[in-house]
């Protein structure tokens, strides 16, 4: 390569002559540079990241703010209905949401191991990109980072988010009371599966792909409907069940549900029964939990339904005084089972 | 361990049974929540971070925020003058200050690698703590993901901030021009020479320390003082001419800076020299630059000189109309040399 030339825009790029990620890539240096500018700013193209300051501002109104935090590691990058990059958009925008806000910009961090392709780089970028576009968050600002070969595994991602909370709104796990309605927004445990597949090699009748998708704009109408939302949480790593758990923990309630009516479909249900695997403590990544006054089951429900990605919400259960064990399963059986937090998890690096 | 006893507040924790980070600690069950409320919760205490939600909330006033983010993956964690903790603190927050913004709350993200001591991870979180309460801008919102052992190192830390940009004022490159003063806030390279020295097990007569420290406060004090400040920017990879290359670009203009006043501590100067490096390219986390007009130059080193992490600041140089390549050093023999963009980097993982 003539060093020269690569002063010139215009000329092949030295990040594409070896078609790997270097550790000068996070030096500081002009190789950190070009790939800013020819990998993320490309692709994230938005006036605020342009400005390649040390941060993003914008102007805003009086009122609430929220603002949270996610990292990706999981493993592999690629798996049946996402990748890593959509997956941080994803979750970090369901985080918001989750407090009942609205996202307004994103932060994207980027660890990278030295000799990671950049042609897989560019795929997730882009597919961060895309689930960036869809959702109409963009991505404000961020960071990247190199380390050694053998000192990280491809990529992780770290998205941070902040988001404005429409007056009047507030959604917290301490107004969960008793009597509310458990109201789950689709089927349990396809993310988790859909990783541990393509992670182990298992191939299934039905293909099952992860549900990640963004939840906003559920959120979003079910404000609007002027719907009573008392708390919402997005049912990550754990699952259901050990989401519940905080939850309770967080109201000092107890909650009952109903195993007959929580939906799981037929192909996760196979897959968890092969696999050893409760479906209601496999993760999700676009499924959600709603806590609302009993009176509004059937209005939250309609709202709930008029999305793709919450077609199937159902109606799950019911907030209890205090219990200890706080989360009691009505089972299919008409028994009654302990749903307590497991000790660690059935699925290591699952987002 | 009596696994009933786990279920009780005060029973020794299962995770300091074993005294190093297990998968299971990124899991989502008992023990994440564990380590969450042990480690992370108990040092970085606040109402916010305490609620556990998705997401930290808070009033704001209309007006202009200010959003940024940065991963930390510098090795070896602890240096002299700092570690992986009070750096991941220090760095965001001057992210901030650099966009002129009070910093207002940070938010906090760990990928740990399976295997890593929790002595070690709470030495890390409590240096976090206190440089987060040192600077008065504590962390409201996190996230744990652990790593199979040989896939990540030891820990990593993203952190992110959120600032509010007083009324008025706007610190941009494409602010920057010709005519304009640049002054530095003090002596160069002790950073990257701290981290480089115990990584490579070197020693020198005078112990080099890193001068990682907070800079917002200084930031607030030169807008107080209604300097007229054009631009703002930290000297971390890349250091010194680094940063002139990106702000020349940025504002399209030429700068020349003069190397006999460039503040280099003996010490930092001998060991570069041993080392074969330019003290103008080595990392900083305590250091900035300002452009201001030429007018404001007394002013602004009154103001700066007053705190003890800008006690050496020098006005190095000026703003010219646009040249190429951009920046030129004055050397103390009195011929000129162009500070080019490295292609790489001098130091890797050094922040």
């Amino acid at each position: 390569m003539n060093s020269n030339k690569s002063f010139e825009p215009g000329c092949p790029l030295p990040i594409s002559a070896k078609n790997t990620v270097q550790l000068a890539h996070g030096g500081g240096g002009r190789l950190m540079q070009e790939l800013i500018q020819d990998v993320f700013v490309r692709a994230f193209q938005n006036p605020m990241l342009e400005s390649l300051h040390d941060g993003a501002t914008w102007p805003v109104e009086k009122g609430t703010l929220a603002f949270t935090t996610d990292s990706y590691v999981v493993r592999p990058l690629f798996f049946p209905g996402g990748d890593i990059g959509s997956l941080a958009v994803n979750g970090t925008i369901n985080d918001l949401a989750m407090c009942g806000a609205k996202p307004l910009y994103l932060s994207a961090g980027f660890i990278l191991e030295e000799g990671l392709s950049l042609d897989v780089l560019q795929q997730v970028v882009n597919s961060m990109a895309e689930a960036a576009q869809a959702a109409g968050v963009p991505i404000v600002t961020g960071d990247t980072k190199v380390v050694d070969r053998g000192k990280g595994d491809g990529i992780f991602i770290h998205t941070s988010g902040v988001g404005f909370v429409p007056t009047g709104v507030r959604v917290l796990p301490t107004l969960i009371q008793p009597g509310d309605a458990i109201l789950v927004s689709g089927d349990l445990g396809s993310h988790g599966v859909a990783v541990l597949s393509v992670r182990e090699g298992l191939t299934f009748d039905s293909p099952i792909e992860s549900d990640s998708a963004p939840l906003h704009r559920i959120v979003a109408d079910l404000i609007e409907c002027d719907i009573e939302i008392h708390c919402l949480r997005d049912l990550t790593r754990g699952g259901l069940a050990s989401v519940l758990n905080e939850l309770a923990t967080a109201a000092k309630v107890g909650m009952t549900v109903d195993e007959s009516v929580i939906p799981v479909s037929e192909p996760v249900r196979g897959a968890c029964e092969l696999l050893g695997l409760d479906p209601l403590y496999v993760a999700n990544e676009g499924r959600f939990v709603a806590m609302v006054p009993a009176s509004q089951i059937e209005a939250t429900l309609a709202v709930m339904r008029q999305h793709a990605a919450s077609s199937q919400s159902a109606y799950i259960g019911a907030v209890t005084d205090h219990q200890s064990p706080p989360i009691v399963l009505r089972t299919v059986l008409g028994t009654h089972r302990v749903l307590d937090l497991l000790s660690g998890e059935q699925l290591p690096r699952i987002c």
